[in-house]
């Protein structure tokens, strides 16, 4: 049983958690709960940490798990002081980054394929919800700007409510570029904007689509928005300027996947 | 100038920040931020405490209500110590809350009136949401029961981005009494639930109607989703097994108002 924060695994959890440049250089984060524990495929599974005296004990989903995966037992106490929940449910794994290529990602023959392409979204809770969206809605991936918020944050790795094994996302150094590759490649870019002269819900996404979602405070850069085939507004009552990003993206989303549905 | 943090008025301000139960008494809740002090109805505002060297003094806006307003300079350090936000935009004020009648939210004669039914809505951010997407909706009141977080949490205020001020609420003690009351009005109540049998987009809401949003770990009660006159399902792809609710209900409130635009 490890019974010291100064013990180096010990450590290691904590650099993951609080240090996005440590996880790009092991390629791998750290995940929380019992319910994460139990979705992550097990080929990504490094290592599993449990609390002596834990919820996740008593479970027998996670101790039919555990007869397959490496772990160590951790005091309460060092559980604790590592755990980023305010009531830990006495379970964390380390878990590798899984790799999507942009090839691979894009290059579908699905006529009907959604994408997301988001801007510098910063709060981790929206890239979470964004992410949960996505794979309610059947969305193929979310690509993202280099300035979009870690997603291997633990605040968004648990917003994410496990889609993150699911979701195929990529982060890219130019989003411009990237977003005239996909224009090449016949997928129809839509973005909401002041300028735009139709209602989101009067377009036809039944078509390779991809949304632009842009950052919370100052939406999306003129640059971007330049690049979008289509503009168009998502209507508004009151004195209300914008929505929240996560809720924007999800109602485009929804309207995408009802016509897909239709 | 107030220079000390244990000036009495700077300790109400702390008292009101952090305490529901001061808030409740003095009927008044902290605003704080450039854009809430200014779409902050004239009448509401009870006193406006400004950073002695901020942001807020050199906008022309702020200073133009500054002259109809009662106001204090406050000190840089004692400012930092009492605000809520991680960068001061420097002025924050007392406001006075708004109280709603039943009736007044309820007795309305518009057809096609909207509601919301929060039940136990946890999350700050869920709730600030929910708002500003009711607003952008059209929504006439949400309808919230005793457990659902508090309104004037500085946390939700942040995230309704001024719809406080404009969309009616009601915490109610009874949410079952009250469900049953809007239903006897001739109040639609439709709730998403496991055991619906139609797709929220295939229901009319060209009628009064009002959502039910349950809380986010545990969904709607039995006892309230059992006053539901329609259960409906939200569709989804994958292994969701929920949307963020304030994500669900946004789609849902931008579904009502699609048919009301059409």
């Amino acid at each position: 049983m490890i019974t010291a924060t100064s013990n180096s695994q010990i450590k290691n959890i904590t650099q993951l958690m609080t240090k996005s440049k440590v996880r790009r250089e092991q390629k791998a984060y750290i995940i929380e709960g019992i319910r994460m524990f139990l979705e992550v495929p097990k080929e990504l599974l490094i290592k599993a940490y449990i609390c002596e005296n834990s919820l996740a004990q008593s479970d027998d989903r996670i101790k039919g798990r555990l007869k397959y995966v490496e772990y160590d037992v951790v005091s309460e106490k060092v559980f604790k002081s590592i755990s980023g929940t305010v009531t830990p449910q006495g379970i964390l794994a380390i878990v590798k980054m899984k790799e999507y290529s942009f090839e691979e990602l894009i290059g579908t023959s699905d006529e009907n394929a959604l994408f997301m392409i988001l801007e510098d979204i910063q709060d981790p809770g929206n890239l979470g919800t964004i992410m949960r969206s996505a794979e309610a809605t059947g969305v193929k991936a979310l690509i993202m700007s280099k300035g979009t918020v870690d997603i291997y944050n633990p605040k968004v790795i648990r917003s994410t409510m496990g889609t993150i094994y699911r979701v195929p996302f990529i982060y890219v150094d130019n989003i411009l570029e990237m977003t005239e590759n996909m224009k090449q490649k016949g997928i129809n870019i839509v973005a909401a904007h002041l300028k735009g002269d139709k209602w989101y819900d009067e377009i036809s996404y039944k078509c390779k689509t991809a949304f632009i979602i842009g950052n919370e405070g100052n939406g999306i850069s003129d640059e971007l928005s330049d690049k979008a085939d289509i503009l168009m507004k998502i209507p508004m009552e009151g004195k209300v300027e914008s929505l929240n990003a996560s809720v924007a993206a999800s109602v485009l989303m929804y309207e995408a996947y009802r016509q897909r549905r239709k």
